[in-house]
C-alpha cells in the first residue's frame, strides 16, 4: 500500500497536506535539548571532565523520534506542553546513557558518524559518564510533583523504573545469546528480546508516559502502548533491514555493518532456518569468528603475518596465540573476511530473507496503523494526532 | 587515646560492657540481604543471566556497615525499623553497583577475596549488571510512600538521587587524575575526593535517609551529616593505611596493593610533598609505569621475552610493541616491578608518610567523636546509640 493513500478501514479522510514531520521533529529537539542542558547543568572543574560528556551523544545529529513521540502522545490527549516536557527529556537522557553503556558491551567503534563514547575517552571515563546520566535522570522526574501532582508524578517514576529493568534484562538476553553463541532462535525470541532491549525505551514507555502526564484513561494506556510495541518492532526490524542494504554499496570501503558483528536479526534468522545443513554448518562456523577491527583480532592477525614472514617462530607463534586467546577471553580464531561477509549476505538473498524481513515488518506496521486508527477515531484532530499519523506512515515506506 | 577510656568532654559514662559490634553488624546485615533478595526477587530465563549476578557482591563476605548506620541512626532517633529498613537495602544495593562499575574503570581483580564480576564474566556483562542494580532500586524508594509518607519518601529520593551525582563527580575526578597523570594534589584535593567518590554513598547518604526515615530535625541532619562526613574521611585513609602496611608482609606472594595502582593517597602525596627533586622525578617516572598484570602489560612482558630469546626478530618486536601501545590507548612502558614498589614504600616510610597519615586519619576521628557527643548528648541512650559510639571507637583503633 502507497503511504499517502488512504488507509482502508480509516474514517477520516486523508490529509489535504503533506504533514512536514522533520518539522514538528526538529522543533520538539529544540525544546528537549533546552530541557537536556538545563538538567546537566554546569559544575565548575566538573564539566569538561563529566557533564560535558554528558552532552555529547544527545548533541549528536538525530532524529529524536523518542521524545518527540512522549510530546505527541500528551498533546493529542489535551495535555500541556509543561507536564510533559521534563519527563520527555528525562526519556531522551536515558537513551542516551544506554546507548553510551551499549556501545562499550557491543565494542562498537562509531555512533551517529562520530567515534563512540569509549572509544574516545576509554571504557572507564565511558562507564562512568553513563552513570552519571541515568543519576541525574531522577531529579526531574520529582520536580514533576507541584506541575501534574503527586499520583502522575509516582506513575511516571515506577513507568520509568519498570523501562528500566525490561532494558537491562534485553540487553541481558543479548549478551547471553553472542557469549553461549546461540543461534536457534525463532521469531518469538527475537520479538522478546527487540521489545525488551529498545522498544520499552524507545517507544512504549515515551507513549505511557505522555499518556500519564495527560491523565489519560488506562484503556487509553494501553491500547497506545500495544500500537508503541508493534511500532517498536517494525521499527527494528526496518533499522536492521537498511543495515544490511547499506553493505550491499559498500564494496570495500568501510567495515560496518551487523553481519560482521554477528547481530541476531529476522532476516539472519530465517535464512539460517532455511538454508541447508551445510550452508547452516559454515555460517556458523563463520558468525563464531572475530571482526576484524575487534580487540585482539588485529593484534592476532599481526601475529600471524609475522610468523609468515619469518620474524616470529613456531614456538613463539603459539605461545602469543595462546596469550592473545586468554587477553580477550575467547579462543584464538582468525577474524571474518570481507569475501566471507558477502557470501553470507548472498546467502541472505537466495533465501528470500530480506524479502522476508520485509514482509514482517510490514506486518507489525499495519498492526500499529490499526491500533493508532481506532485512537484517532475518537480524539480530536490537531497538529499531534497528524504528527502520530505520519510517523506511522513513516514506518511503512522506510524500509521498501 | 584508648578507644574505651572515657572521652573528654562526653557527659555519659562508659558503657559497663564492651558492646558487640560484630553482633550488631551481623543482625542487620541478615535483615539487608533479606530485603535485597526480595528486591531482586526472581524471574525465570532472566536469573542465571542477570538476577543471580546482582546477588553476587552483596552476598560476598562483608562487614555490612553502611545499612547498618542507615538503620542505627534512624532507630537511635526513635524510628521504626519498617521505615527505614528498605532504604537501607537500596544504599546496600547502590554501593555494590558502583563497585561492580568501579571494579571496571580501576581494572581491579579482586574484589572481597573472589575475582571481580567482570573478570568472571567479562565487560559487556558486568557493565549490565550494574545497571540493573540501579535501575532495581527505585521501586522500593517509592514504595516508601505508605509507609513513611510522602514528604519523607519523596525526601529520600532526594537524597539518593543527590548522593549519585556526587559519587560520579568523584569517580570523574579520580579518572582525571589518573589521566593526566596528576600528582600535584594537596590534602584538600584529597579530602574533595574521598568525601564525593566513597563519603556520600558509604556514610552521609545512609546517616542522612536515617535521619528523614525517623523524621529528625534539620539540626540533627545536618550534625549527624558532618559527623558522617569526618568518618568516612578516617575511615578510607584506614582503609589506605591497612593497604600499604599488607603490602609489607607480601614478600613477593602476590600482586595488589595501591602503590601498584598508583592510588592518590594522603600518604603518598605526603611523599612526593616532602622528598628530594631527585626522588620525586624518579617516582613519578614509577607511578606513570602500569601494573606487571594489567591488560597489555602481560603480554608485553611476554612479546619481550620472546624477542630475548631469539624467538622474534628486531623489527618483528618493534611491531608488536607500537600495536600493543595502540591497542591500550598508551605508550610502551615497561611494567613496575616487585623491587621498585618496595623502594616506594620505602620512600613513604622515611618521610614519615604512615605516621602523617596516621595522624591525618586521628585527627578526623576525633572530629567525628566531637559531633557524635553533641548527638549523643541529647539522644536517650539505646542499643543503637551505643551502636554509634562503637562505630566510632572502632574508627579510632582501626589502623594503629
Amino acid at each position: 500500500m502507497h503511504p499517502d493513500a488512504p488507509r482502508a478501514g480509516s474514517p477520516r479522510a486523508p490529509a489535504p497536506v503533506r504533514f512536514d514531520l522533520d518539522r514538528y521533529l526538529s522543533s520538539a529537539r529544540r525544546a528537549v535539548l533546552d530541557e537536556i542542558r538545563a538538567i546537566v547543568g554546569s559544575k565548575g572543574r566538573y564539566d569538561p571532565i563529566l557533564y560535558q560528556l554528558m552532552l555529547d551523544y544527545p548533541l549528536r545529529e538525530a532524529k529524536g523520534l523518542r521524545p518527540a513521540l512522549c510530546m505527541a502522545t500528551c498533546r493529542a490527549l489535551g495535555g500541556r506542553l509543561e507536564a510533559v516536557l521534563p519527563s520527555a527529556a528525562v526519556l531522551e537522557l536515558y537513551h542516551n546513557a544506554f546507548l553510551v553503556h551499549d556501545d562499550i558491551e557491543d565494542a562498537s567503534l562509531v555512533r551517529r558518524g562520530a567515534p563512540t563514547l569509549h572509544e574516545q575517552h576509554g571504557v572507564p571515563i565511558a562507564v562512568n559518564v553513563g552513570d552519571g546520566m541515568l543519576s541525574l535522570a531522577l531529579q526531574p522526574l520529582l520536580d514533576n510533583v507541584p506541575e501534574i501532582g503527586l499520583g502522575p508524578a509516582l506513575r511516571i517514576l515506577q513507568a520509568v523504573a519498570h523501562m528500566c529493568r525490561e532494558t537491562v534484562e534485553g540487553q541481558a538476553l543479548e549478551l547471553d545469546w553472542v557469549r553461549q553463541g546461540a543461534w536457534d532462535l525463532g521469531e518469538e525470541d527475537y520479538v522478546e528480546l527487540v521489545v525488551k532491549k529498545t522498544g520499552w525505551y524507545s517507544f512504549i514507555t515515551p507513549v505511557r508516559v505522555g499518556c500519564i502526564a495527560a491523565g489519560a484513561d488506562e484503556a487509553t494506556l494501553e491500547g497506545l502502548s500495544d500500537f508503541a510495541r508493534a511500532v517498536s518492532i517494525a521499527f527494528q526490524i526496518q533499522d536492521d533491514l537498511l543495515n544490511l542494504e547499506g553493505e550491499l554499496d559498500a564494496y570495500g570501503k568501510e567495515i560496518g555493518g551487523d553481519l560482521w558483528e554477528g547481530k541476531r536479526t529476522v532476516m539472519l534468522l530465517h535464512a539460517l532456518r532455511t538454508c541447508s545443513d551445510d550452508e547452516r554448518a559454515w555460517a556458523l562456523d563463520l558468525l563464531a569468528r572475530p571482526r576484524p577491527d575487534a580487540e585482539g583480532a588485529r593484534l592476532g592477525t599481526l601475529v600471524d603475518e609475522l610468523h609468515a614472514r619469518g620474524s616470529l617462530d613456531a614456538a613463539g607463534h603459539a605461545a602469543l596465540q595462546e596469550a592473545l586467546a586468554r587477553a580477550t577471553g575467547g579462543v584464538a580464531l582468525a577474524p571474518k573476511t570481507e569475501p566471507e561477509v558477502r557470501a553470507l549476505l548472498a546467502l541472505l538473498e537466495r533465501q528470500g530473507s530480506l524479502a522476508h524481513g520485509r514482509e514482517v515488518a510490514e506486518r507489525w506496521a499495519a498492526e500499529a496503523s490499526t491500533r493508532l486508527d481506532a485512537f484517532l477515531a475518537r480524539t480530536p484532530a490537531s497538529v499531534h494526532t497528524r504528527f502520530l499519523q505520519a510517523l506511522v506512515d513513516y514506518v511503512h515506506r522506510r524500509a521498501r
